[in-house]
């Protein structure tokens, strides 16, 4: 009834801190942690690491940056590690310098997010951060744009030239259907093979569950979710509905559905996120949600036919 | 790049009318029957029909009994019949006498809503209407709780003993993943030869779609869909969604946006569907939703935590 070798990666707060810069209440952070720890699926993303030299900290929230000493006020000084937490990188907006060596940082793992075409980028930086002690991933962004060719290259490149655990299809577009990770995973596995691949799966056709249990059910050996799918535009894979079908005796639901309760509520006045058909329109079309996010953030936020003309008329296309 | 014999069912204003008790404004109904008109997907349940000895009109809209007059008052006196019109009926809550001879009726086609246990009524009840000259089909509730056995030997007696042209997988408790949608596809095309499947998805789990979508690579000849998934509890799968998927050059998704952007920020306003965590626990739980259409019109409609310890403490099991 249950993966058991399936790895759960929560990001909660890295994903959820698109929508706010990253401006959770210690409290908030503190209660997503504990209830993740509770939860028993052992990986938590908390947030990007980026350098203070390029980002405002007053701008943005201490998640954008996810120091050490702030991860340790969240954790507590002798952090048993149970749960293995970990930070996503961009390329170019983070140094060497900003990772001290794994065993002084409460962080195990680390994941550097790129577009297949700086894929020589990131292998240099995953291993980078793979020589300081880190386990490391590579997440590939707007996986539904790249040729077939072109990324089955870039995985055998990754195979080759890292140690990372696993590479990710990330549906950054939520266009996405399940016959379209059935294929991907397939392109995935022929190019690796010590390696494994994951899935990051976007909502915005109310299929980030279900391209989540197409990816296990192809042979994923990681995947990611967010509580009440949190996540910029139409959000994520829940973790609820992921654990719901799981059964797997050493995850519990319940630690999730207390902080849906207790935290979600709150989050849900101040932010906005979910499959809203603004995101399901750009998701058909297969384009960045950044159209969608502004439509959202304007008056005409429910206009949805008029968006789906915008972007459909040949002007717009030819523009 | 789409299933051209597939043919898709609007139940919008059927199933809507589940929250509402069928009080849509005609102005509402005629909107969404020009939309569904327009975008040329062929089939519309418009309501249900039930005996008006039975049910207070009062009480409940006009689309609780969808008379003939009713409907040609919305689609008019000449009506082309281009988008085929039926309606739903439950087994003992409507008389031979509720139907007209099929060609001095505006309908097109009757489905039969039965538990599998009631299989001779509903078999007894398609045959009636069949003969009256309706095109009939039975949908199966409640399919998450029945013995494979027993469905197919309730599914080789409706080939055998009726005109149906479909029988349905109706999911009404939002518990399917697409596995089981999988299976029980096989199982329904085992017990029927000359008769399709069909499917009739819920969307506790955010699977609406998904599972509509595995219905259909696995063979269904009809699915239902509902304008923004409306429907009781979480709703249904989402008609703008699937239209999205199955890029058929017949079917059009821009009229079914119109109508998101004009009839439902208003429907929204006045009555809540979606795949809320309430309704997520009663469909990990595989349970009817009353429970939690209940917890959503009380003061604690936010306690899903508390909600879920109910369901599953001993206790409650037990009573």
């Amino acid at each position: 009834m249950y993966n058991k070798d399936l790895k759960v990666i929560d990001c909660t707060i890295r994903d959820g801190g698109l929508i706010n810069k990253w401006q959770f209440s210690d409290e908030t952070v503190k209660k997503v942690f504990t209830a993740v720890k509770e939860s028993g699926i052992g990986y938590m993303e908390i947030g990007y690491r980026a350098s203070e030299k390029m980002f405002s900290t007053k701008e943005f929230g201490p998640w954008r940056f996810s120091k050490d000493e702030k991860i340790t006020e969240i954790v507590g000084e002798n952090y048993d590690g149970d749960l293995k937490l970990g930070v996503m990188v961009d390329i170019g907006r983070v140094e060497a310098d900003d990772f001290a060596p794994a065993e002084n940082s409460p962080l195990s793992f680390v994941r550097v997010a790129t577009y297949l075409k700086d894929v020589d980028k990131a292998i240099a930086l995953a291993n980078i951060v793979a020589d300081k002690g880190y386990e490391t991933f590579i997440n590939i962004m707007a996986i539904s744009t790249v040729s077939e060719h072109d990324l089955h290259n870039g995985l055998k490149q990754i195979e080759a030239e890292t140690t990372v655990s696993a590479v990710s299809i990330v549906d950054s577009f939520g266009s996405l259907y399940p016959q379209d990770v059935k294929n991907l995973a397939d392109i995935y596995k022929s190019g690796l093979s010590e390696k494994e691949f994951a899935i990051h799966a976007h909502n915005n056709q109310e299929l980030g569950f279900a391209n989540t249990i197409q990816a296990i059910e192809s042979g994923a050996g990681y995947c990611d979710a967010t509580i009440q799918g949190i996540g910029r535009g139409a959000g994520n894979c829940c973790l609820e509905l992921l654990l719901g079908w799981l059964k797997n005796p050493n995850y519990s639901l319940e630690p999730i559905l207390n902080s849906i309760q207790e935290v979600f509520p709150g989050l849900r006045d101040e932010i906005e996120w979910g499959a809203l058909p603004a995101y399901m329109v750009t998701g058909i079309l297969n384009e960045h949600p950044r159209t969608a996010i502004a439509l959202r953030a304007s008056e005409n936020k429910d206009k949805v036919s008029d968006f789906y003309k915008q972007l459909t008329t040949p002007e717009c296309l030819n523009s």
